[in-house]
């Protein structure tokens, strides 16, 4: 059965849903701007004394630990507790997991006190906070040895939530059923932020549909679709970013249908 | 009488203005980057220890509460203290307000402790900061039921100051006139950040005019014509926003004189 | 004899070393992006307590004080002693000193406290922290009496380190030589961060090669040819820097040798 992609674009394009962020300071416009090109609504706020209120307001939270602190962590974790006695669905990136002690702890910290409803790294990263013995170097992807849909499965199980590995092929699991998403180009590769923002389009996504694994699913593959049309006009990674928002702005349904690539395991 | 809009435009090109920022980690690239497309020269700068030191060196002050804390208002209070001192005006983009406790209660230390130049907001961020009733999702704007333009003279006199309600139409008021300003294009609603770069162009055209609702509405009636003319070679969000950069750039007499709808009551 | 620019530039793409960065909120997406489209690894990190361990992951250290706080700094302290340790490049973008007299503290205490290998700053910034006496306009370049070269030399041998003077013509002195980069072009003064990301660049350059003089010379030299080609294609400050993010992507042996203008004294 085809997976109807586009419906859950319309669905985040009428909904307008906010999307509250804890993100960092490198890529937080991009993670703004990506959420209001798909046309729902992104607000960023960071105070422990407002968090938990701004996030009663929203319909998703991300959460990027990208450039943390323990403090920063800490209203995360308030604002956490908020979405999740409101039942709204909590998005982890695990930015970095694996370079440092301090993002490694923050993590487990996170995944413990707090319940993480789609956890999203790429394939190092994820292999981290799964226990994996790896090391990352930097915030680029690197190669782990065992099978990655396994390594997803088993997160998802453990977690009892969404695993979302981003990568040439992206892989989201949960319980019951493995999403593939084979769109994307390589291009994506030499701009900074392309993962940072994947997280904010999933938790876009995730704010108007309940299935999260099928939410992400969409999320990234109309991101990618977009990516893969914005390539063809792009002279390199200066004019490919702004094509991408406009790539973005523009999918309809007839492009979305005919480019998505997902199989469903 | 027709508004000189160009004069400001060009005073602002040949005084080239420090504008002192305390602004939100969102939009602070492209607050500081349109001043520096204006002609005018940003400076940010959010340490509690050299933020009196900077607005000494600076022709007008812009405050952002977009992601505020408790440390950084307070920085902000030092800064205003500074600016009140040597007689620069303060501009106050009250973003977000209505949707947390935090921050309408940051905005409302804000007025009573420092002396606010000018008051910006949308519609219901200003509603909020009057005392209306209303409640902000995210930070996009919502419709409030009272006459706007009461609203604008009725807080522009209660506060002393000049008050700008930007939306579809902008209202700019004193406590002795009312400027509206009908350039724009829907466009600039797809991207993040037109609100809080609409603030520091207020800030640049605030540091070389007295009259400071002429200063606002010029500002933002060059903004907004950059936009017109920007939204034309579009494709989207994308290409408009470095487009709108462009057209900034190469304002000149003559589109800002046939283009300019200012209305003055 | 003519320097190997390019050679540089192609061991920077080989072997994309990561280049740790604590630097302003204003500028750091593109001080990220900018080491990513030359090819090699940005990451941003600045909580005290892990910087330490990921200066050790990385191949050089960029410090770059244009949003400084007191406990940022600190942060700096411990990235660089990790840095010094490893024996990994340290550069210090001296942004703004001069204009308070927190920004003049901060940054002698840097010098004085850690290593140091690469100053960089404009005309005026540079003079602040030789000991001459002048004010900085905002983080805009401004001229001083005193022969540039001179003092460039003089405090690269009072800190034993290599000293980066940018402005129309660059000047990088270390104890022995002295380069000046003659490439470049008036539009890259329109825009917000020049002068930061040149600083990112040179600490990707200066990841690859020992000779640190040389490593600033070519990096600043490849970013300026990038960005003449840029303005070629511009209508304006806009549509300039995508176009300087492709050009950089797109450098080749035969327009990087072409373009070159190094001159060593």
């Amino acid at each position: 059965m085809k997976v109807k992609v586009y419906n859950l674009l319309e669905k985040v394009r009428l909904q307008k849903p906010v999307v509250h962020h804890l993100t960092n300071w490198v890529t937080i416009y991009d993670c703004a701007n990506i959420v209001k090109v798909f046309g729902a609504s992104p607000v960023m706020a960071h105070a422990a004394e407002e968090v938990a209120d701004m996030a009663k307001i929203a319909s998703s939270l991300v959460l990027n630990i990208g450039t943390l602190t323990v403090d920063f962590v800490n209203s995360m974790k308030i604002a956490a507790k908020s979405a999740n006695e409101k039942g709204i669905p909590v998005v982890l990136d695990v930015c970095g997991a694996g370079a440092t002690a301090l993002r490694d702890n923050k993590c487990f910290e996170l995944l413990d006190e707090v319940k993480i409803n789609i956890i999203k790294g790429n394939a190092s990263e994820i292999a981290k906070v799964s226990g994996e013995n790896v090391q990352t170097k930097g915030v680029d992807a690197s190669a782990v040895d065992r099978n990655l849909i396994d390594i997803a499965k088993s997160l998802a199980k453990k977690r009892s939530c969404t695993v979302v590995i981003t990568g040439k092929e992206d892989i989201v699991a949960d319980t019951e059923k493995v999403y593939i998403v084979r769109n994307g180009v390589s291009m994506m590769t030499n701009i900074v932020g392309t993962g940072c923002i994947a997280t904010s389009v999933i938790g876009a996504f995730a704010a108007v549909e309940d299935n999260l694994a099928l939410a992400a699913s969409c999320g990234l593959c109309c991101y990618e679709i977009a990516a893969e049309i914005a390539s063809k006009s792009a002279n390199g990674p200066g004019t490919f970013k702004e094509a991408l928002y406009d790539a973005i702005y523009n999918l309809d349904k007839k492009n979305v249908t005919k480019m998505q690539k997902i199989e469903v395991k």
